[in-house]
């Protein structure tokens, strides 16, 4: 109920659209995708892990994104695939091909002389957009955004109100940035100087590559002198916080609040869990995939998964745990005692 | 000194609006709230911690809101009252009446057709209201904030400067929200396909309820499908984020940098901790309390507190428990041959 | 390449103005500072760390700044000083003059009766600067900014794009606030009463002070009844959170994400890392250091570094070190019956 309907398509044409194999009515008329659990007439749903197997066997949906081997898990009309969390997604993509909006700058918008905007693009009421600022064709810029001085924006990129570029700093092509996100604001860069703190002026650039999103408030600072990088493909979700000179490899996806201090390098197709933390000046090789809420203090030379976080526990246990760490140094001076009272020679 | 004074009332008054036992003068004239430390004449001012106590003593103030168990503890005019910190709470709203802008539609704020603003609501400059966008009775919304298309705000409702509310989304009556906060940007939903990443339309809502506070920067995505929910009551500190799908019980309160990823149910009356994490796809029980910075990693199912962070200490120390921790593992094989070589039998 | 050449100096004009010893020929002209890996020929760079060493012999800048001690390390012009990195921090200084924008106000700004803002000062265009508020001498705030009733800023400051400054909070001078600051928002206050929480109006202010960098995205509630409070010369990255009533020394510097709770004071010239977590209510003496992702529970009266992360480590030996933590408690009641068996008296 809560969607807005683009247009509706026949069970047949998806399966010609997105392969798979359709066991049922190809005239069925599909209206949305759901989820299991809330489907109704004229809903599909996927079912792509095995929790959701109730929910399976009681939606009310009109038809079912399945795996091969899972044709027979259900009787209703079905779409057998590889992956049907992929599949879902490309569906989910015909259905939602999405509004955009006309093409112009809103007459509240205020462009500076220089400013490169092709027809084909969007400036709402608002924005900002400096001298010499480039937007590709088509790019979408919603309400009350600020584009700086020389700051490039490639063809196809949309971004959400309140967004900030600072200048000079560059976005590629097909990038989606959602409301309230920073790039290119100065890095922390100071240097002591008998008790105060001296200004290190930041002048490099913040640099995002091509496909890339970037999550609502969250924050990606330009480089002192050289650059700081986001490589094509890379996701980064809601509130993280990109140091300056950082660079993330293409296709690395970050979730919410993880952080990444300044000159740290991420390789391509990692996968930073939520409330992760990465220190500075390290480097982390591809393909690793740090847990959520991980504290990472030393470069990863090798892919695998990295883990940091101390699950919670009822607080009375908890506080035995913590008086335990505490304690074991003395727990091992003990151990010590033992082993020398023990007449038996060990080898270690 | 600092803050504007609407109105003043007399001690009697106050009683007589909020209830109380006076001993003192009735007629005395109260201008302000203020704490024990910075009160002088004029001021009223509540005790409601031991540790306060010699403030109490040394205190300036006109007045003093206190337990009535803690009758005899000053000389001072004094309401007694069974919870000192509730009425303070509500004398300082009888003296925030709070100024309320006049009504209307700035002629710098862009509002689109078939947005619904009634004449007692007010929108401030820069604001852009999109089309369908429906907003209730005395709704204020402060400068520079985007309504996305269909999305309504329910009466008495104020949002501060730099607010997105995205499309279709639902923000209940009363509720307050501070600046920079967004509602209702995509969820974080990817596929991963060979190596790249598929985006999932969220075409879910983000539906807050009546009497919900949200802090500034504070980020609340749309559902991927089904919506997330923010139930009536809940508070919600600054820079906190909810990740897609995430339910928040009533009357839930969670405290700055507290993150909840997607599809979690949060129950009601719950007390999260600031900078608590709970992972995604678990399940909180009702009046649960996570302790500040405690990450969540499996569900909970009964009410109590719940703590996981580690006190900090001195570098030193705390690298020789990291030794330690690291340790354990060999630690643990030491006790067991330690217990071989004891003689002794030993029943566990 | 990537950033604008404001000004050129020769190497002995640098040196005239900043100090040092130079080797080399003074009319050497210099167009940019630049790092030892990326520079090029007119470039200035900087060695102040030994793991860059490699990078200096290869380096193809024109002139290098180095430490006394390092006179003989590269054959390059070079200037001689006392700390690298500070005479970096100024010579950087020097070609970022930082382009200024013309003073004035914009035509698509709003500003209200009895706001002062002086002939020198720049207002972007989608500001709204409320009744009362004062700006000083030179000021510049950037598109989209909105400052409250009666807030004042200090002369030379300037705010980037959509930062909110809410009524009567006090900026100092030369502050630097980038884009997405909130700054007086109310902090999270709230009395429980029979399962539902009672507002408590915040009606301190937050009041920064000389000379302060605040990053992105950052937030500063204002006081419940005093004032929150950041001292001349602090410090603050991106996206930290500091509740109100908070106090944070004179030359304090905290890195991104940190975040301190309520009523907590800071003290004077304290290094706050990354992440790391401060709950309410404490006192932290001055020159106190907190490594990144520490979680502070309890005050700190003595100077020093303290810290608290735990390092992450791949997925299977971290999994390990937690099941042994959990089982910390019966290992000591092992230990403790194995010293019960242990014949010899002990001393402990």
């Amino acid at each position: 109920m809560t969607q807005s309907i683009s247009r509706t398509y026949r069970l047949g044409e998806i399966v010609a659209k997105l392969g798979g194999e359709l066991i049922g009515d190809p005239s069925a008329e599909i209206l949305r995708i759901a989820t299991l659990e809330s489907a109704g007439p004229g809903d599909l749903c996927f079912f792509s892990h095995g929790r959701y197997r109730a929910h399976l066997r009681d939606t009310r949906a009109s038809a079912v994104i399945l795996a091969r081997e899972e044709r027979d898990a259900t009787a209703l009309p079905r779409i057998l695939c590889d992956d049907p969390y992929v599949y879902y997604a490309r569906a989910a993509q015909l259905f939602d091909s999405g509004s955009r909006p006309a093409a112009g700058i809103h007459a509240r918008a205020v462009v500076e002389e220089d400013a490169e905007i092709p027809a084909s693009a969007t400036v709402g009421p608002g924005c900002h957009v400096g001298r010499g600022a480039r937007l590709g064709e088509r790019v979408v810029i919603d309400a009350s955004c600020t584009i700086g001085e020389d700051a490039s924006i490639g063809e196809d990129s949309r971004l959400g109100p309140s967004v900030t570029v600072y200048p000079r700093c560059v976005i590629g092509k097909r990038a989606l940035i959602h409301a309230g996100v920073v790039i290119g604001a100065d890095g922390f860069g100071m240097a002591p100087d008998s008790g105060r703190w001296i200004k290190i002026p930041q002048t490099g650039r913040a640099v995002i590559g091509d496909d890339v999103e970037i999550g609502a408030n969250t924050t990606i600072d330009r480089g002192a002198l050289d650059d700081t990088v986001i490589e094509d493909g890379v996701k980064l979700d809601n509130q993280i916080q990109i140091g300056h000179n950082v660079r993330i490899g293409a296709h690395t996806a970050m979730a919410g609040c993880a952080a990444v201090a300044g000159s740290t390098r991420i390789g391509r197709h990692c996968a930073i869990g939520g409330a992760a933390r990465i220190i500075g000046h390290l480097t982390i090789a591809d393909h690793v995939t740090i847990s959520a809420a991980a504290v990472v203090t030393k470069s990863i030379t090798r892919a695998g998964t990295y883990a940091g976080a101390l699950p919670s526990a009822p607080a009375r246990e908890w506080a035995k745990t913590v008086a335990h760490l505490r304690g074991l140094d003395r727990l091992a001076k003990r151990i010590r005692e033992l082993e020398k009272r023990l007449p038996v020679k060990r080898k270690r």
